[in-house]
């Protein structure tokens, strides 16, 4: 592992040490602050030439300024002659921008792809994008690992009884599926209509939910608002307990506020997203994703399939 | 001027308005604004197809949030079917991370430059760039004005008596030639040196400025350091005035307190940085690089020569 060098930017500190930790090594030495004005300053405080770099970044909130310090970084590197530039990217902001849904809309999942490249990025490992075509918006490698082992892995040890996995959406059945496979419980879906314009929307269950331990599963969380209402919609059906989870804590806006006062008995995220101080709950548990990052890590250094990784 | 649309984004949408008043045309519709986690949402309001669009933004602080935007925008406008897209770019951020001063820095001007291209513009219009060698840094033409003539109009019509252009450090030499040229004045030089480390600076004058009224010219103010230091210099060797012009206020960090407490008169600045209201003085007199700036567009958009702007 002599060549390998992992940096951490100011995204996410606390992972990146974990994931360093699980790989054996220590952080790289660099700082990331700012000039008077707001621009970004970088200095490596350490020679890279000749090694394979790992960068941990996730472009979560403030979005604009992860994303930039990744850039920055990303040019100060191959300036610095690294001979991989490999981006860690466990959130990838502005994975929902990624077709046009409306006329003259960016695509700015795929400009972001664009801009990684253009910087000199030489592959990306990141976790569950919000769209899996968005790995064809790169013409670099692209690792794809997921989360639902590790949230699928909690709840199986928390060994609750009678359990049905729901998608809060038809979008998201896929997942449930995975996730209900490893749990050996059966799914639900959560199927909403509004009847006529101008009318509230009905939810609707697909699925028995009755007397039932549900568990909501989504990749992003984000106001809060689609996983709220589903949870109540779960008991209203009598759900005996709901627990909801997903893998990227965005958790903008009114999200804490409607958590508090959902029926979400426990929401369970991982650390994609450094959950801020000042939102954290008693009711959010986290679970840490260095273990699997640490071992993709290891394995693309050492040339190994890692596909193993997601059985 | 059909097929001429003109975009604003947020960083200047004053300078946008009265460059569209020099032009002759409405700016066109468009919102710009936040999702709640913060990443950019842009509608583009209007057909665009098979238009020479310009889109007005300068990378002025908050610099990330303001270059982001602008190539979310480009990214709209080429999915958009623009014939052409054209940045107008009055200030450029990051212009003076524009070389490796110590090892393993990032040439973050010309990364921005390789990031404009990426996202599909077709052509840069930018004032008084920091070092003009960053038009290097493009493969697409650059359009290169100068706020010197401006300013210098400025002083003209005060017809004050007995003048001295000053350059506040040895870079900006050539800057203040231009300037003293076209108010057929002498120049002065503030040479600062250090005859021991850790010995306070010298600040020596090359010229006279005994009895004098003094302009100090530059390109960008920032954090106001040097130029109140040379200001107050100019007064101790017995400048009967001190103005101070620049192109770029910057104007972070103490650079207000910094002014008002010392030897400058007046401080002359042009709007292709927008001055938030809590920082304006008295002592601040802006000008407008909208005609400038209008006269230019038009001037490209008829594939006229623009050197005549220049004379
Ligand atoms: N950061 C964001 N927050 C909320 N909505 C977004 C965000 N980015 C994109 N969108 C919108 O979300 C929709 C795509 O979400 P989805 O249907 O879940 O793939 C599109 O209409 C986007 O305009
Ligand atoms: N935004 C900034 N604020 C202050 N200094 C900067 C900024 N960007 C770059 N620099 C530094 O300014 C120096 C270049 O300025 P100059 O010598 O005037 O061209 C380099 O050492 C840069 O590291």
């Amino acid at each position: 592992n002599s060549n390998l060098k992992l940096f951490s930017l100011n995204s996410n500190p606390i992972l990146a040490q974990e994931i360093a930790k699980v790989i054996g090594v220590e952080l790289g030495k660099c700082s990331v602050s700012r000039f008077s004005d707001g621009e970004i300053q970088i200095n490596i405080e350490e020679s890279i030439r000749g090694c394979d770099v790992y960068v941990i970044q996730s472009t979560s909130a403030p979005v604009n300024e992860h994303l930039m310090e990744l850039l920055i970084m990303i040019d100060a590197l191959k300036r610095a002659s690294a001979k991989t530039i490999n981006i860690v990217m466990p959130y990838y902001g502005y994975a929902r921008q990624d077709r046009k849904a409306r006329s003259r809309e960016p695509i700015t999942a795929k400009l972001v792809a664009n801009l990684l490249e253009t910087a000199g990025a030489s592959r990306v490992i990141t976790l569950d994008l919000h769209a899996p075509q968005i790995q064809g918006f790169f013409d670099i490698p692209i690792d794809h690992l997921m989360g639902v082992p590790i949230l699928a892995d909690y709840f199986k040890e928390k060994q609750l009884d009678d359990i049905v996995i729901v998608s809060p959406d038809h979008g998201g059945v896929t997942r449930a599926r995975k996730m209900a496979d490893r749990l050996k419980a059966p799914i639900a879906i959560i199927d909403k209509r509004r009847p006529k314009p101008n009318v509230a929307e009905v939810m609707n269950i697909i699925g028995n939910v009755q007397g039932k331990t549900t568990i909501l599963v989504d990749d992003i969380i984000d106001t809060a608002g689609t996983i709220t209402l589903a949870a109540n919609a779960l008991a209203e059906h009598g759900a005996k307990e709901v627990y909801a989870c997903c893998t990227h804590p965005v958790l903008s806006g009114p999200a804490i506020e409607r958590i508090q006062n959902s029926k979400i008995k426990e929401l369970v995220v991982t650390n994609t997203i450094a959950i801020p101080e000042e939102k954290k709950m008693n009711k959010i548990v986290e679970l840490s994703v260095a273990p699997l990052i640490g071992e993709a890590i290891i394995r693309v250094h050492e040339e190994q399939s890692i596909s193993a990784l997601f059985d």
